[in-house]
């Protein structure tokens, strides 16, 4: 009668990495599979009447609620606006749907709308509509937020990883790793974070310039979340069947997360973004939108940090500093969980 | 040194209630105020560059996950619908979160994601981004949720409370109370329930027929959820400064519900409904607003419970079956909490 082990869901599951592919391929894509989740994008593009829109949704369940750089409420409004504009979507509307736990301090939630206020207005993307459950004491944890939003895909506008090819320049937009460290630090009481703070910033307006500026040369556009920018490449490396190629010497790496993740024994590349990009850009407009990036404050550490390939094995190498090769990976376990 | 006591977030705040007002109005709308929240629908309506579209959000958090006639999977399909559906939205697109906790079942989530794929399909609805959180055991709840949703709304549609007036008759989908009761009983493990299951279902169909038969006869919409039939109507006659009356024995109530609520003191009219709707429709469509319900499934036990007075107090009245006058308020504490 031995007991059959029943699988369970576990933090990695979390981690945007391949425990999460397992789950979406395994389980959820096997269920509800059509044209625009098997996409497995961040958002959806929807075909209506005239138009195209995006939708795409997050949820965020951040710990600690605040850091220094933002908090959970200033996250969700970011990282839901950036989802829609790494499809080239320019955002009109946000939803906010709350569960809170009984107990949680009014002050705090009010602290979270000041800062949900402040980057729906300086972001020009209002909240439209929203819900809120409260669950007893236990059974959630102080406050989760989902944030779902609708951008509209102005006409012409074809941004995604479908268009990337060889010989395309892979850019960031600058320091990688600060949103994850700067949470890891906090929850863990960890005092060697010094000034870091976290990234979170919405990236639509740096998109929305890089569209105009450079037309149909924008091929595809990523925000390096969850996983980090090593995810992301792997994972583009993967969909398009194309090798690309990162020089670990141009990444922008602050002092005190290369510190951190050092101490930590964690890769930088896998740490989560919160106010990042990576685009891919046609090789003739690589330097043009370099520039582009840096004369906006979104952008001003932009550097060129590797390119695609020919090969056609969809591999990801990174040149090392020491002047070594080194293949990049799927993220496995999950390091830092609770990242947003 | 007296410290000064700490607001903190009560069940009540979820009730959907008067708790739930004072916590959105007091709180939120200072934050976040703008035209489209304000208006506290359920749906938020989008004029896009040609047409109109419906934008909603809701998280689910219901306890017990699964129950007679549903489970958390084909709650948050339906019930997204029908915020879409209420505001005489075609519901063309649902985004889907989950935040799961540790230790979850993948075969408990795996039945979920069936009921959902189920929902979906039956209602023509298909999910087209989502997103999946991990937290660890014991700050969440096995599964939460969220699911937001966009519906287009024709040309020519206009419902929503801004459009009832005096004369209006009140029409019910069908009989109250049998998804709050459900949940209930299963909960605390009460046996008395019988055969009662959630009402919980899809509405936009009976929607569209009813838009397409009654056209601008048909004035509102609204779906009695959390706070049941009381609080909609309670709602309706502040916003729309009219008063209104229900006579109870119209009201289509099982009599699993009737027994359950007086063994446990609620009241029937409070209790959530999650696949009925309540139509305020002009006097002389009223008739045929019924018999076009009572031939679909969804509303085969329609029935006209009250009108619209010409009174201007905003007042909404019981007519109770021993012939008396009873005054209907606004939900206060919370009865049932988690039941969505």
């Amino acid at each position: 009668m031995g007991g059959e082990i029943k699988r369970q869901i576990t933090l990695d599951h979390g981690s945007g990495g391949l425990k999460t592919r397992e789950l979406i391929e395994g389980l959820f894509l096997k269920r509800l599979n059509n044209p625009f989740l098997s996409n497995l994008e961040d958002s959806a593009t929807l075909e209506l009447n005239q138009g195209r829109i995006a939708f795409t949704t997050d949820s965020y369940v951040v710990d600690p609620i605040s850091f220094p750089g933002g908090d959970i409420g200033s996250l969700s409004v970011h990282g839901t606006i950036n989802d829609l504009a790494m499809k080239g979507a320019w955002p009109v509307a946000l939803s906010l749907s709350f569960v809170l736990e009984e107990g949680f301090f009014f002050d705090e939630l009010d602290q979270i709308l000041a800062s949900i206020e402040l980057a729906s207005k300086k972001a020009g993307v209002p909240i439209v509509t929203g819900d809120t459950k409260v669950v007893p004491r236990g059974k959630g944890d102080k406050i989760f937020i989902n944030t779902s939003g609708i951008g509209i895909i102005p006409d012409g506008v074809d941004v995604g990883y479908h268009r990337i090819q060889s010989g395309d320049v892979i850019i960031v937009s600058g320091s990688v790793g600060d949103h994850g460290v700067t949470i890891l630090t906090r929850r863990e009481g960890l005092g060697f974070s010094g000034d870091l703070k976290s990234d979170t910033m919405a990236l639509h307006g740096l998109v929305k310039t890089l569209i105009e500026e450079l037309g149909p040369d924008l091929h595809c556009l990523r925000d390096p979340t969850r996983g980090g920018v090593a995810t992301v490449l792997v994972e583009l490396a993967e969909r398009t069947g194309l090798s690309m190629e990162v020089d670990e010497e141009s990444i922008p790496i602050r002092d005190e997360v290369k510190g951190a993740t050092e101490i930590l024994g964690l890769d930088p590349l896998y740490i989560a973004n919160e106010g990042k990009l990576i685009a891919w850009v046609s090789e003739g407009s690589a330097k043009r939108a370099v520039e582009i990036m840096r004369q906006r404050i979104e952008g001003k550490e932009a550097n060129i940090i590797g390119r695609v390939l020919d090969g056609k094995d969809a591999r990801v190498t990174l040149n090392t500093i020491v002047g070594g090769k080194r293949a990049i990976y799927a993220l496995t376990g999950n390091p830092l969980p609770r990242i947003c």
